[in-house]
């Protein structure tokens, strides 16, 4: 069963890498870009065919392991694509 | 005009950081895991209320600046979500 985890910078966290981004596209002439934020997409499989359960391992490794709950927000995404 | 470009690496591509992130997994007893791979996401604004120019603008930028053809597929998502 696959899942995509979508981990986002809480709205009001700087994010200095979206910031160099943003300028870099400016100074090449991209001048109607605005607001560029970073994030990360973790893909995987969970060997399981109970999706409730899948869904409750990836919650759970979400919360222990992969996203720092002060700074970042995460949305689950089960997902069918091959990617 | 709100864009999220996910940015991921081609398949074939080995992806140590999806791999490190495995093992963390599975060495924490969330044994059900498998084929963690890491992407990207980019997440911004254009000025711009045509749809069709400001999708340009963005294929273009994903192209020239964003992207590493070589290694790496992206899709654009247009998305209305305020994130």
């Amino acid at each position: 069963m696959k899942f995509k985890i979508n981990i986002f910078l809480k709205k009001g966290v700087l994010d200095p890498e979206g910031k160099a981004i943003e300028n870099a596209l400016l100074n090449n002439g991209y001048n109607k870009v605005n607001n560029v934020r970073v994030g990360k997409t973790i893909s995987l499989d969970i060997k399981s065919d109970i999706k409730s359960d899948a869904l409750e391992q990836v919650t759970l490794m979400c919360k222990e392991m992969l996203v720092n709950n002060v700074i970042e927000d995460f949305e689950i995404v089960p997902s069918e694509e091959d990617k």
